[in-house]
């Protein structure tokens, strides 16, 4: 078995070729945009091997197939789809937020402007279903059905994003279903693509579906502790990132949604809109911790997480590619927390 | 026989249930501005019918199973999805065209901001997909496959635009190009993807395919030629409204890839930048008269009509259905200019 890192890296070198013929279909600036977005070219396009994340989606993919006893080949358009639906949503994402920077490089839209990332975007999604009914297997139209029914919850989960900005009061379940859209529902067709590609039973795509989707909630609620009390150095944000946007995140939902003093305190404070100093920031984390907000976010991302673990152990896979699916999963959501 | 405008009308009637019933999945503010830009509500949410454009692609879908024997409910999903797809394009061009008005109504990112529509339009293009595979027919991946396909070349069309903008030089080959892109792409599909669902022979297909994208191309001219010349009281737009924005439409690059000093002198013209006057559209709309734009245009639609026409002959079809395609494309592409 390999180690999760040693696999991430092996599914990234594996589905590159094919991913980079890809997107060599696409018009010459929607192809200059996205080389540039994966990291193999510079804005000017010199070749280049700049970081393009950590391509756990496409690992899923090729592990899906795998453990239903696969060649991980069968999952090859479904590992290149999910990743160009996620690069979809990113490149979309940067420019609605208006982030000029990703991995340390200039974003699409910043350098190109916002009609090219619109249509670069545009293009990548529709190439991610041409990746997989191209295949002309009998199962490309359940993978492709699977995956524009993801697309339509990850663009649900984003709605749920942006509206959450201009509300007062979010509940914890409205904020897990935003998770579940914007994080969960991609990890959750990733682990399963591969699984109906291969064509296995309903009920272990079920299974693997269940398990990318309680650990994308997982990720979120323990990517939502790092954004407030997570230490720089290892987070690359800088300390309380989140806090300093008000952004609504779980372990904010969740202080709030308690009765008491502290709940009402943080509910004031997040009406509030002038810059907030690093004493200031630090009080209201303390609010949020002093509320429950830290424990439950970290308590229920363990949950989610032998939840997942359940799911997978609940049905018979190979047992080196459940092993390798159970070490991915933990070493997206374990980090220095 | 009915007569097109019939047909069009038909075919808006039989579609917009399933259309609805398509939008009626999406997450609530993607559903409330799909719904809004359909014409079937307003800003407010109260129920109108306000006018939600022709329909063609929908038409042209359900008479593309007609014509190969199959009941017209076999391409309700196609119908459904073309139109998806076609509203797609415009609610993301209407943003970055900057439009504020689309069909005297305020258009989605003017009412509800770029990140709504972007998301609303991504929704959209998602939901095509789905309403096709969703079906569950053998025919679904061959009809989402040349869906997907079609999106990429209608999404390079649409880059060809934006870079048609930047440039001083355009060839004629480039501006078709462009257009085959742009309108082409997706009325060929829509002439098609009934006979794909129906499990139509491939050169059925393909000539239905090819009529779509003739009736598309000789539409485009028809409309480039009316943007400069047309009566402001038929076309809606204001007179030379094409000039004015010194948009490169297919007249003008046939007159400026001539020699002499016409040509010369509209190219000198096009590096100009002042608002111009009433006369001086008149001078400029004479010179691209003068260099043959205005005769090559209208010759070059009724060519490419004829070569519509030719590959509808040169198939077996059923005859009422094929009477009604021919009549269609040229009420599409025969107006008053």
């Amino acid at each position: 078995m390999s180690t999760a890192p040693a696999r991430l890296s092996h599914s990234r070198v594996t589905i590159t070729p094919a991913l980079r013929a890809a997107v060599d279909r696409l018009d010459h600036r929607s192809r200059h945009q996205a080389a540039y977005h994966f990291g193999w070219i510079t804005a000017g396009g010199a070749p280049t091997s700049a970081d393009a994340g950590k391509a756990v989606r496409p690992a899923l993919a090729l592990l899906s197939a795998e453990a239903v006893g696969a060649p991980p080949e069968v999952a090859l358009p479904g590992a290149v789809a999910v990743e160009l639906v996620h690069n979809f949503s990113l490149v979309h994402d940067d420019l609605m937020d208006g982030d000029e920077q990703r991995r340390h490089r200039r974003t699409v839209w910043k350098l190109w402007g916002p009609s090219s990332a619109i249509l670069t975007g545009d293009a990548m999604l529709a190439l991610a279903q041409e990746v997989l009914l191209d295949t002309g297997l009998p199962t490309a139209a359940p993978a492709a059905r699977l995956l524009a029914r993801t697309t339509r919850h990850l663009i649900r989960g984003q709605v749920q994003d942006l509206s959450f900005e201009q509300r007062s009061h979010v509940t914890v379940e409205e904020c897990i279903d935003m998770a579940a859209g914007k994080t969960g529902a991609l990890l959750s067709a990733s682990a399963a693509i591969g699984a109906v590609l291969a064509g296995a039973p309903e009920t272990t795509v079920d299974a693997l579906a269940l398990y990318g989707d309680q650990i994308g909630v997982a990720f979120q609620l323990v990517d939502d502790v790092l954004g407030i009390w997570g230490d720089p150095a290892v987070t690359g944000k800088s300390v309380h990132s989140d806090l300093r946007s008000r952004k609504m995140s779980l372990p904010v939902s969740h202080a709030l949604n308690q009765d008491g003093p502290l709940s009402d305190e943080l509910a004031t404070w997040l009406t509030t809109t002038d810059e907030p100093d690093e004493e200031e920031l630090r009080r209201v984390a303390a609010l949020i911790e002093g509320a429950g907000g830290r424990d439950w976010a970290l308590a229920e991302a363990a949950r989610r997480t032998a939840l997942a673990e359940d799911a997978l152990r609940g049905v018979e896979l190979d047992a080196g590619a459940r092993d390798e699916l159970l070490a991915l999963g933990r070493f997206v959501v374990d980090r220095e927390v």
